[in-house]
């Protein structure tokens, strides 16, 4: 890999679709954003901008959001699972690509993809145990175990985990599966609902954010806890609210109460839970890194 | 590898060690079981019947419970963490191992090597991301992704993660550390505290049998929603209740609430929640196991 090679990456979101070109140092050449429709009036604008763009590239890399079957080997690959966007519930995303291009495809969810690129340039560059958790419209997460994203009977889907309930919170939760989980507590949508506004709305002594900071360190735990990562990346618009992070570590040492001995690790926990270092970029990347990692 | 192979294996747990010799094939030649005291006690017993048939071994394969250091670029790497079996804590295991034998060693925790030896010889083989949960004394979890067994910061814990309470269960839990997690309310120790026996002597109505499945249902969701296996077995003496596996099945289906799309992929759950092959022997051929996978 140089950084004479240029790289295809499509990162389709539940809001926005970035795509771009970068090189193999992970250097965004270009980009640009798109509103996520339905699929065809998505990927046809999608198509529109990269199609031209392609004839230099050496591959293109996907990563979507989830559910969506990521085994080469299931005749499901590369399409959509039971997701709340109905419009895009059994979509067969790549074969749509292939009828774009012959280019090598490698594809992951966003947030594997997003985990991968943190390691290779980010904020997790030497660590080969990683979770990036996004929490924003949802909350999702990828997980990389000895150095390769975590994939089986589908992928991780760690924002349908529940909670223990704070007992000052009697919000019903917003998802459509499971009402109360992570996600329904605790995403963008979750916050909106509960309080009237977006977090970075409300004054930063709100208990909007010692909620928020909870769940999400009750989230924390159950990730150190089964994936045992040395970088713990939260990202995602939720996360723009910078006083969240000091938060979050606080709320997930409590919870522990002492159990992993973090204190004793060359990783403390302030550098255990940190955020992207690759900001808006780490699913852009995280596709291209998909197809240098395949390549 | 072959049948003619002689390896020792020492699975240590919390009530008892199962030390043997197994040949390459994951067959049991010899093996014994010794009561867990203190360090010094259990392991005079352990190398007195092991040390004499150690000349023809070509390895010794240790499986310990946790929490212990398994990096082996650790200053640490073979020590005892923070454990409530307090003799134990700190205790450098591998250095007291070194002193009977120069075999080359290998070490993980007894579920992580239970886990490699299921996919080996027991009810996952074929498959590349398995978890193995025990239920007994305490409940702990070993995690292979891709093959290999997952490490990071320490090692995976997921018996100290936090299930959502039932309502009309008000039992404290017994976990030092935490209270009412999964091990503080569902391991042997909270069955017998809360309902005054152990669940084999309770009848199949009993309710402790609803509660157990649907904290171990939660358990089998949290561990579906992470780390995404196609085998999630579960072992340990609370298991040898035949009752159980079932209801906890349908205790997962109930709280997943058709998310993961199971009924559609070739592992529906009656394939995807099991219990060991290997059943007594998992940990000692964990531990055999993980010699092999060095070597």
């Amino acid at each position: 890999m140089t950084t004479d090679q240029r790289i295809a990456g499509i990162e389709l979101g539940g809001t926005k679709v970035v795509c771009g070109i970068a090189n193999g140092d992970g250097e965004v050449l270009e980009r640009t954003s798109i509103a996520t429709r339905g699929p065809e009036e998505t990927l046809g604008d999608t198509r529109a901008w990269l199609e031209p763009r392609l004839g230099n590239a050496s591959g293109l890399g996907i990563a979507s959001f989830g559910p969506i079957h990521v085994d080469p080997a299931s005749p499901r690959y590369g399409r959509i699972g039971a997701t709340p966007k109905t419009a895009w519930q059994g979509f067969d995303l790549l074969r749509a690509l292939r009828d774009w291009t012959e280019l090598p495809m490698a594809l992951d969810t966003d947030v594997n993809a997003a985990a991968l690129a943190e390691i290779r340039w980010g904020a997790a560059r030497g660590h080969q145990n990683v979770v990036y958790v996004t929490v924003g419209t949802g909350i999702g997460g990828g997980i990389v175990s000895n150095g390769r994203p975590v994939h089986g009977l589908m992928h991780p889907e760690i924002g349908h985990m529940k909670p223990r309930r704070l007992p000052e919170d009697d919000f019903d939760g917003t998802c459509p599966f499971h009402g109360d989980c992570f996600e329904g507590l605790a995403a963008g949508p979750a916050i909106a609902a509960r309080w009237g506004k977006p977090l970075n709305e409300l004054p930063a002594d709100h208990p909007a954010f010692a909620m928020e900071a909870d769940y999400l360190g009750q989230l924390a735990v159950n990730l150190l806890l089964t994936a045992s990562p040395t970088k713990l990346i939260f990202g995602g618009g939720v996360m723009n609210c910078t006083e969240l992070l000091p938060m979050i570590r606080e709320a997930a040492a409590r919870h522990l109460n002492g159990y992993l001995d973090l204190g004793d690790l060359s990783t403390g926990s302030g550098e255990l839970i940190v955020t992207p270092g690759l900001e808006s970029n780490a699913g852009l990347l995280g596709a291209v890194a998909l197809v240098i990692d395949a390549s």
